[in-house]
């Protein structure tokens, strides 16, 4: 039995945009500590905090108790470390996050993709390594402003697998602050799962000058192709050990279907003329496919392409 | 031996867009009397013909015998009809020429694309129809007005193959108007020959904005998988019985570096929010590879992101 009233824990959020922002202040919600390193807004949010705007819980304020710069600034070593920063090429998030990383700190990486893990639990042999997916629609409008407009289920877990003490008391915690925590044991299947929509979603989605959902599924021949390409992300997920539901692609296309017209994370930074996260979302895909000797013409088509724009776009 | 003195044929251009126009430019400057069907800029070159400013001819003019708005107003059957409008879907193009042709009136297919002659053949089958390529860089910048940029040679033959009489004619005519045309009897295998071109480079040109030649080539990954989809290209056409040399890819992708960054039509066109030629230049293809059975799963995937986008774009 979890006593979530025992002594609230200390969480520091190494990456405080707006889904880190999101989901540190539902935990300061629920009772605990909450700390932010905040590198681009830090002047507006150590003098305002965050105002954040939820769909689902109104308009409140965070007020984190600590916000700093830079990792090194932080005091103390907290009990949960939640690195949520994009996932960049060239960014060590092992050097990033080590000033505040204690002989106790679990480390729960709230980041996109696939195969994010091995370069930190390397990196931090005797730390917790979480695994965490958000499945949140949240933006950041201004400096220190959030807007949370759909949805904010999390699934968590131990990385690689098993069970967790850490993970139960941290997704407690959370569904005590208002948003949905799953703990599973296969981390790395939920990655998976959420995989299949992702390397093809959010790579679509930035040719053709940006598309939403209800454009990428507007014909029978772009569903077709949809599920083509999203098979061959199941093909691999299984390949590597994560054989997925035999209705994955449908649940997909259906809760899609669903859905308001979206736009992805990656066309929305590709809109913003930011840095996309490629190699997390797709990259790693392929090359999972690859070493897996899985024929994945698809999606090496569709990362081709992806490449050849940001290559472009990192031109100009 | 042809007698280029001989009388003077008379030309037909419809759809006497750049292409068109310059290519009935040339015809007359070699002592053809061409005329145009011209109907978007019909009243500026009824008025004062054609200005036509070509890196290689200088400036010059370009009065057609007639200037019509429509075909059915075009007087007498010519002896060569040179359809030169861009190949959109739902373009009935037979009703188009069909009240300009005549008995002995050669039909002249100055378009882009693979498998666009059946059409013409099946309505027309009295009547010789020539398959015609053009490698230029030619643009219209305003009503009347036509900049030609870059090469200008054309091949030229008698569809679906053989030797012909009327394409030497117009050949010759077109080359002592100053434009190199190479009569061939093998017309399709030119044709898939350009096709391993256009079939990647156009659609992919209108991916992320927009992407030159030089950025579709600007990296090994990029230039890697616009192989692999140039040698789909060149499987199909060997699968419809036209084996392409074993260095058709090579000599592409080394022409196109030589080449300045240049912009396909299709990205032109994307640019310009005008239709593209998608099924034409990618969905016969794609066709023609299903029904020869031969996998392409690259250009499947570039097809129907080519759609997504086309679709993305009438939905406006």
């Amino acid at each position: 039995m979890i006593n979530i009233n025992a002594n609230a824990p200390s969480v520091l959020v190494v990456g405080a945009g707006a889904v880190g922002a999101f989901y540190g202040s539902v935990l300061a919600r629920a009772g605990a500590q909450v700390s932010v390193v905040c590198r681009s807004d830090f002047a507006a949010v150590a003098r305002d905090g965050y105002s954040i705007s939820s769909f689902q819980f109104g308009d409140y304020d965070f007020r984190p108790a600590q916000v700093v710069r830079s990792v090194a600034d932080h005091k103390g070593a907290p009990d949960y470390l939640i690195l949520a920063t994009k996932m960049l090429e060239g960014e060590d998030r092992a050097k990033l996050i080590r000033p505040a990383v204690g002989p106790k700190t679990v480390i729960v990486l709230l980041q996109n993709g696939i195969d994010i893990e091995p370069e930190i639990v390397s990196a931090f042999p005797e730390n917790e390594v979480l695994s965490c997916l958000a499945f949140v629609g949240v933006s950041r409008i201004a400096a220190g402003r959030i807007s949370h407009q759909l949805f904010g289920r999390l699934v968590l877990g131990k990385y690689p697998s098993g069970p967790s003490a850490a993970a139960q008391h941290l997704g407690k915690r959370w569904e005590v602050g208002g948003v949905a925590c799953e703990v599973v044991e296969n981390i790395v299947t939920a990655r998976w799962q959420k995989a299949v929509w992702n390397a093809t979603f959010n790579p679509l989605s930035v040719f053709g000058g940006t598309l939403d959902t209800t454009q990428m599924l507007g014909s029978r021949i772009a569903e077709d192709f949809v599920r083509v390409s999203m098979r061959e992300t199941c093909t691999v997920a299984a390949a590597c050990g994560h054989r997925l539901p035999a209705e994955a692609v449908d649940t997909h296309i259906a809760d899609t279907r669903a859905m308001p017209p979206y736009k992805t994370s990656m066309a929305l930074d590709f809109e913003a003329g930011r840095p996309m996260e490629v190699e997390a979302i797709i990259g790693n895909v392929v090359r999972a496919g690859r070493r897996a000797g899985v024929a994945i013409p698809t999606l090496e088509t569709i990362y081709a392409i992806t490449k050849m724009i940001e290559q472009k776009f990192q031109c100009l």
